[in-house]
């Protein structure tokens, strides 16, 4: 998957390119643990289960990233799904999250994720206290 | 009904099988989005890449669910793996974390785990302040 990734980042214009790898590198890749600041800071854990099918899915899940990455407050994301999907993205504070819930693209996505993507799913909001790690 | 999960549990401690049984029905299994109450609650993110083999790996993990649910204070987990793995397991307080965290086999599975069986992990504790879904 990440090579996957990596080769669609260079079929990109040059500014999503750009921003891609900035991406990358500052905040890691999805499949990475999120390099994150000193708590507190915020959370937003999407756990979620899928419809059968694409249907234009993982076009959106790409969009989505990208777009997250360059809203103010991001601070890196970690996704996994194997029958269930975990989505943990990381935010410098509520205000930068209800930005992001309010994006216009991202409220279409979230239209069509209740619609036809995700037969189930829960959005938790949470302040990180503390972490700690190998 | 979690009333009537601890009473169940401390009615017969010993049966494993009967206790993950109940575990599965009462809580959900990992693979489901957990019922968790209304927040605000607790949340353990725990986010890892295993090393190579399974080195005992796969029966601490089931022994740690089984000893997690029996916990005071468990609310629920959700866990995905797939390279990187995810598992949030949520609890009612921050003391209910800290007991869980001090339990004697836990720690023994903590010890481990930094030595064998990850590469690399990060443990983040959050306060669910608010939760929505489908």
């Amino acid at each position: 998957m990440q090579t996957l990734y990596n080769k669609k980042l260079q079929l990109m214009p040059d500014k999503l390119a750009q921003l891609s790898m900035n991406v990358k590198c500052t905040k890691g890749s999805m499949s990475d643990i999120a390099r994150t600041p000193e708590p507190p800071y915020y959370a937003v854990i999407f756990s979620s289960h899928r419809t059968e099918g694409d249907n234009g899915y993982g076009e959106m899940a790409d969009r989505m990233l990208e777009l997250a990455a360059r809203q103010p407050g991001f601070l890196g994301v970690e996704s996994v799904r194997e029958g269930l999907g975990i989505t943990v993205s990381y935010w410098d504070s509520l205000e930068s999250i209800s930005e992001w819930k309010r994006n216009t693209e991202h409220r279409e996505a979230q239209r069509l994720g209740r619609k036809k993507w995700y037969s189930n799913f829960r959005v938790r909001v949470a302040k990180i206290e503390r972490e700690y790690g190998i």
